[in-house]
């Protein structure tokens, strides 16, 4: 199988279900939908699943982790090295995922897809799983070329495939969601995110996770400077991930596109998963039914780029964190939009007058 | 036991315990405060428990209802015997409160406070209590006269107070909710927002559960004589809810201020809940300490309440429901930042390195 084969197996959301879950909602006991995105997201929900009992109970967070040569340039707050220990982190069930997945009752699996350290850890827990697929030890700097060859891209997209294509079928889920780590990543993220909306490179970059004003600066000098020279083809989404892109950034991508092919919800986490998303979007546009956006980040250019593809996130906890936290804080929403839709009664169950003044 | 007696024993959170925590939060393995609103709420419920281990696993959610003589003026989309049927579905288990509690693992407890019609019920669920304490039947139209005598308005306080004060001594609750039912209680709500807060009945008032744009303008008009008619001093709470608040309104205050007493987290629903938190506030402005607003409602009014009392909601899902449908949506955040402070290691903990480069 390669990325023309997944492709052309991705179908539309289900247009006859939607519209039946629709009327469903009309009929529940509160006024026109009064619930908003709960009911948004359970109509979504019955739609990718082609079933009016959808269920979401069997989840996943998929970690991609990778390194960028662009933080040569100093635009990180942490050093290279923080990539590796925070996997190990992540390994050991001690970070941020860990805590918000054991609430979330999701899966945690952890995937070195490209970083420069290695990581030899065991999971403690039996629902987190490590995986190595290192395509590369991190990219190359994009000021002085192009971050990784086109083949490596393809690669990068393909193990994220893979990797969530085993993990849906072992455990049947039916909700995923993506996270990164890599330090540096928020760079090429919104070096993508610049090229496919056509926004500037001043609006779409953020302080990652705690630059200075300057290095703000250098940043969108950087973001500026890589577009200028490798001149990414927007309308060839594997030409930008080679480009300006990162490999964990395309595995997320790859992870998307296996949501998309098993029709099953994916939650994408903030501008690192977004850029991931775009990269998706672009191979293959229909895909985006099958995405929902977690949160909005406090990085400015996530939202310039849902918005592109068309999605709003669901909450915004002022989170800027990554790992997947803000995919995986929506699994509560995403839970709550499928109860909304399965288990409130309707008017006429409940025995609830309709009649308006 | 008075209200004069439940405020002098109300204390604000702790200041030490609210420093403690900031330390921490500094220290987890994330970039500084990298989980924004969740470090936010962690460090908060810590101040409020007074425990670096504050626990929020005991949870109930108290659903006040009431009814409005108000509603002669036509500024409501349902006719008046749905209180008494949705306060049925409540305890029948059929409704959204219902659904999203379950969820939330919240028990649930309906209060009839002042129902026009009676409702004989007996929960089938045994984590829903169902209460009658009638303060009387309904308000009076407050256009002509004041909605309840202020005897009545301490009444419904006490009510609320004593409900609350008795299901979390019985429960050992340390998680609590407010929510409402009330068909025509937006209008209340409104001008009880628009006496506090100074802001004019048209930036206040929205379509409550789906009004029309002739009713609106009704509702706006209905407002501004009720507050020109009585003449509500806001710098006496009971005078505001006595002459254009409801009795739903005045129980939850009663709820919040129980919450403060026994020094647990009080999460805040929409609009309506955010009247109840005025008239707590203007009581015992300490009790605000206390109170987590759950969400942003659909209502223009609330947020303008919530502003004046210096409260931010939690999330925006677009709801417009009330029943305390947003508060136990919340209380997934609530219990994630609570994780987060007492279950992510430290930098020191996961050999994680801090230095920056």
């Amino acid at each position: 199988m390669n990325i023309k084969d997944i492709i052309s197996n991705i179908e539309p959301a289900d247009k006859e279900v939607f519209r039946q879950a629709q009327e469903r909602t009309a009929n529940l006991i509160m006024p026109p939908r009064a619930l908003g995105r709960l009911n948004d997201i359970g109509e979504k929900i019955c739609s990718i699943q082609r079933t009016m009992k959808p269920k979401v109970d069997k989840r996943m967070v998929f970690v991609m982790a990778g390194d960028h040569g662009i933080v040569e340039e100093r635009v990180a707050a942490f050093p290279q090295e923080v990539t590796g220990q925070m996997m190990g982190a992540f390994v050991a069930g001690l970070a941020s995922i860990n805590v918000l997945s054991r609430q979330a009752k999701s899966k945690v699996l952890v995937a070195d897809i490209g970083a420069v350290c290695d990581v030899n850890a065991v999971p403690a827990d039996p629902d987190n799983t490590f995986v190595v697929k290192k395509i590369r030890k991190g990219t190359a700097n994009f000021t002085k070329g192009a971050a990784m060859t086109r083949e490596e891209a393809e690669k990068c997209i393909m193990a994220g495939f893979e990797i969530a294509d085993e993990m849906i079928k072992r455990y049947d889920l039916n909700l995923i969601a993506t996270g990164d780590m890599g330090i540096g990543n928020t760079t090429p993220s919104s070096a993508i995110g610049a090229v496919f909306t056509g926004e500037t490179a001043e609006v779409m970059t953020g302080f990652g996770s705690g630059i200075d004003n300057d290095a703000l600066k250098r940043k969108i000098d950087v973001i500026k400077r890589g577009i200028e020279l490798n001149k990414p083809d927007k309308s060839d989404a594997l030409d930008v991930l080679s480009k300006v892109g990162g490999l964990e950034i395309g595995a997320i991508a790859g992870v998307i596109l296996a949501g998309a092919y098993h029709k099953i919800p994916v939650l994408v986490d903030g501008i690192i998963s977004a850029a991931g998303a775009l990269i998706a979007y672009g191979l293959c546009p229909v895909a985006v039914e099958y995405m929902i956006s977690g949160h909005k980040s406090v990085e400015p250019g996530q939202i310039k780029m849902l918005q592109y593809m068309g999605l709003e996130p669901l909450v915004d906890l002022g989170l800027r964190l990554g790992e997947g936290t803000g995919a995986v804080m929506a699994m509560h929403s995403v839970e709550a939009g499928v109860r909304v839709i399965t288990e409130i009664s309707t008017f006429a169950e409940a025995g609830v007058s309709t009649k308006e003044m």
